[in-house]
């Protein structure tokens, strides 16, 4: 193990792209040198019940125990409380799988007797022996809402109940500017030698972490290396509405895109480095000419090893840019 | 088909017990002939779900849903859930299975847009092809707790959480003085032509409904037939504490002891059939001197033509009674 699997790692991650590189850099860094932030937009109420569809995602991901098909829900999962829901004519939009379903109740009942979802996220990483730390972004609840062809829409509506298949014109992070970061997110930062911005959707995964106050100005603040990983591989996202968003915001959905929404006026002199697919490299010359490094590799991540290769290259380049 | 399978029937159940005999009335009864009013005291709010346990185990009962082993329960379950909820160090004394959960979250989800538990009732037995009625007798919160040697209890931390093991000294039905009986419960009553008490414990499943102000005044300004079945036979119980319970409050168990109880202050000049056990026969003088009719039989129903059986018994048994 070289040194760089002794740096303390943060990885801002959102749902299955950021989890499985934050997988790869918890597998490949020393326990408890890793801490990954996640986005706590997607959250929200359903059947009475707090569903964190990216802190789940992230957690299953680390304890092993994501279904390896979907990327998300759990492994081995069985579906009879959601078939004798249909049954009874609920609410069947949103797929909990029984064994994802006792994550929900229990993080319920929690909340109900005063803890916070900071603290239930620990809770639940020790249960499930996760090594490195997860903690969300705020405790606090900052609803994305994405404003589209068809009305505002809370985000799981669009993105699971209508398929994504509105027109999205904007987001809006409700309650963001009174929002506070979890404990332990600013020390994370502070304490941090690398940070790694996972391949997420930069506008509705990674926008929401940064939209909460001090936490761009920790990043800004601390003069390491930022590194992004871009979630777009030839104009397309491995999963989710990325690039449909894109086009449908006025952009061309490509690694360049992603590398400009990083370096522009929100994150402006925050990202040190960008990390995209081989597949995209003719638009190296383009990157570069932002002011950032590139690291050009294999980003699609198929299987276990896969993830731990791209950990170890992202880290590697990390090493590069302290230096 | 016989005049008295066209009766209007009311039976009075609690769980699993009750829950056979109104099976086997419900299938030889017509459509439509037969109301089941359910025992409240029962319900209790866990994991943030309303449960209802002897609402759901009538109900899966009565749609053939229910598990045939333990009698509570729903057929083919599973426990995920359950076991991942364990798993996460949660609250698990109370076992709910994968299908059984989906009955739970959305009464619960139902009961926070505003419906009563009847109304919601009705809606699952629609759902579950039930061509019977069951209304729970109240749809206010009428908790049964239980005065023990080690504190007063909520019913189900007696019932499952401590499995009846501390010793009984009384009940207490929490707000039955400003509970309303369920619409149609009343109605049901008074359209009437036979009552039946159910083979239910008389403690906790049967006084708790006839404790809801207007059910024992309905009971008694409708002068028709009203026949218990006794749920203790040869001192015991098929299933629960009732048998305990009598022992704990100075009572020998018996079908005599479950007779005086329904021909008691609270029942007086109610009762006019009681239907005991073959094995009770020598009882019959003692209860026969309590001023009702006795029906001696099998009453121990293990199989589904068991409960049809002793259904059409006591079925005649009340026609008798009319004559």
């Amino acid at each position: 193990m070289t040194n760089k699997n002794r740096l303390h790692v943060v990885a801002l991650a959102g749902g299955v792209g950021g989890a499985k590189l934050a997988h790869g850099l918890s597998q490949v860094l020393k326990p408890g040198k890793l801490t990954v932030i996640v986005n706590s937009g997607d959250d929200f109420e359903h059947l009475g019940l707090k569903i964190c569809p990216d802190l789940d995602t992230v957690s299953y991901t680390l304890a092993g125990i994501a279904n390896p098909t979907t990327g998300w829900g759990r492994l081995d999962e069985s579906w009879n409380a959601m078939a004798s829901l249909e049954g009874l004519g609920g609410p069947s939009w949103f797929r909990l799988g029984d064994r994802d379903l006792a994550t929900h109740l229990e993080r319920t009942r929690l909340l109900k007797m005063g803890y916070t979802l900071s603290q239930i996220t620990e809770e639940f990483s020790h249960a499930w022996e996760i090594e490195q730390s997860i903690i969300p972004v705020t405790d606090d609840v900052v609803p994305t809402m994405v404003d589209t062809d068809i009305g505002i829409l809370p985000f799981q509506e669009y993105f699971v109940k209508q398929h994504c298949r509105p027109v999205v014109r904007g987001f809006k992070f409700i309650n963001v500017e009174d929002a506070k970061p979890a404990p332990g997110v600013l020390d994370a930062l502070q304490k941090a030698e690398l940070i790694v911005i996972c391949p997420s959707n930069p506008w509705v995964s990674i926008d929401p972490i940064l939209a909460i106050p001090g936490v761009r100005n920790a990043l800004l603040s601390n003069a390491i290396p930022i590194i992004a990983v871009s979630p777009i591989i030839g104009g397309k996202t491995v999963r989710g509405p990325a690039a449909k968003m894109y086009s449908e915001l006025g952009f061309n959905p490509s690694a360049l895109t992603v590398a400009e929404h990083y370096g522009s006026c929100i994150y402006d002199g925050v990202l040190s480095g960008f990390v995209f697919d081989n597949m995209d490299i003719m638009m190296s010359d383009e990157i570069l000419k932002l002011g950032m490094q590139i690291f050009v590799t294999n980003t699609l991540m198929k299987t276990i090893p896969d993830r731990q290769r791209l950990a170890q290259e992202v880290l590697e380049f990390g090493e590069d840019l302290v230096k």
